[in-house]
């Protein structure tokens, strides 16, 4: 597991007739790999089947951010439901019919992202990858080539900032793309526009999304990682900000998903200890 | 507004010159049709529009509830991420690619919303209406015809119940509809489905709804509506189940479609004055 420290003493413990590791995780930070490497041990790992369960989540964070669903169901849980006397403006937001949809990174998940939102009635589609203004190589659903509206490469994070109704961070986590999505990129952003983070925390200033929603230079902001998570206590400012909806990492928590993980973790071992070729294996 | 009586006593204080009201509003429950007629006074109103709006917050609902949403928000506000270990098994709930949707009722904002739910991966959509077993008239979206997947009318709610792994509640209220979902329809559902109402709260018995989460009968539960809304206060026993997600009747909440609703609401009142044929007109 993801918890489990893979290092010197570990192995020194296990001894020679450790033969394979088949970590159950996409990330392998928590294996020592030049250790594993020493000792000819095999590293496989579960980097895949998370697709959907992530690209689900994106869309209800959209959502919730847009549709106010945090501020909405604390209202209810207060009981103040009967203090909101009708009027048409009481509690709307944004609708995500005609939007344009910026993606910073456009993997496989933001892809399956867009193919859940094209019903939606969204209206383009912009994405931001490492080679600014270049067409991504990999349609994983051929989506690129057969989608009816326009889905094009932005020429810089200004640009997605600039004319996204929907901002959906989805880029591995970089020196380079640290905290990218931080004041000037909110400063840029649409009064009305929500910002969804479903990649890594730190992809995104926390201090300067706090200001921007304090301010009102956003709507709304839904996210399912954050700066040093999970150590994120009930006094925490972004948890003053009634439009923002942060959850607890839980993008691959399905049950499906994790069962997969397992029965990938299983092969793994069983290829590793027979020699065969593992589902996902990592390099050393 | 909803929240204006339209009665002989505001009809009397107007007086002979009342030639038309323009209601901004699905329903009329608040206009004394009667009262109207004998004095030659036309009613529009706002029945389309919405649709778009309402579909949207159906599959956040849907989401939220198999996703464990509110349960997950509520355990990051109350500073509990950093006391969660991970395990395979946390905050884990059933993914929707491969399920079978049941709608209860299957009018357009029905069909709008499993136009949403075709990427996501379902597996098969069952609807009951007042003729059960028989097709639906109307294939709004042209789905019913090009769908990839089977889209067909339930015997029953028996059948409804016991297939269905998403319950979405959109059907009108009716006397036959009022507690349609209540103890016999939970117990044939399945532990891992959840339920969805978009439609009104008396569909729903809440007091069966309430003891069907708290024995595991169904996964979970996510209400735009509920039974003597807005009178919900904070003691009351839904709100004690961390697996319902619920919200004030937001589903129509958009700036786009509260905008829509204000302008053929002034389209209609024209159309009274100047005798032309309004948006839409309630036949008094």
């Amino acid at each position: 597991m993801l918890s489990d420290q893979v290092n010197e003493e570990l192995l020194h413990a296990a001894g020679d007739r450790l033969k394979v590791i088949a970590s159950f995780s996409v990330g392998t930070d928590h294996v020592e790999r030049d250790a594993l490497k020493k000792r000819n041990i095999r590293l496989g790992y579960t980097p895949t089947c998370l697709t959907d369960a992530v690209a689900d989540i994106t869309i209800m964070l959209i959502l919730m951010a847009q549709r106010r669903g945090g501020e909405a169901m604390a209202k209810v849980i207060n009981g103040d439901w009967s203090k909101m006397p009708w009027h048409p403006l009481l509690m709307v937001g944004p609708q995500i019919r005609g939007s344009t949809v910026g993606f910073l990174g456009f993997g496989r998940i933001a892809q399956a992202s867009l193919q859940r939102l094209l019903p939606f009635g969204i209206r383009r589609a912009i994405y931001l990858t490492s080679k600014p203004g270049q067409p991504v190589r990999e349609d994983h659903f051929g989506l690129i080539k057969s989608a009816a509206i326009p889905i094009e490469p932005a020429k810089s994070a200004d640009e997605l900032a600039s004319e996204s109704d929907v901002v959906i961070v989805g880029c591995a986590l970089t020196p380079s793309t640290k905290h990218m999505v931080g004041a000037d990129f909110f400063n840029k952003m649409k009064k009305l526009a929500v910002v969804v983070n479903i990649a890594r925390g730190p992809v995104i200033d926390t201090d300067a999304l706090v200001k921007a929603l304090d301010e009102g230079q956003i709507f709304g902001a839904g996210l399912d990682v954050i700066e040093n998570e999970p150590n994120i206590q009930a006094d925490h400012p972004i948890l003053q900000q009634p439009r923002c909806v942060l959850v607890p990492h839980i993008g691959s928590a399905t049950i499906e998903t994790r069962e997969q993980m397992a029965t990938e973790s299983v092969k793994n071992l069983l290829a590793g200890l027979t020699g065969e070729a593992m589902v996902n294996e990592l390099e050393l």
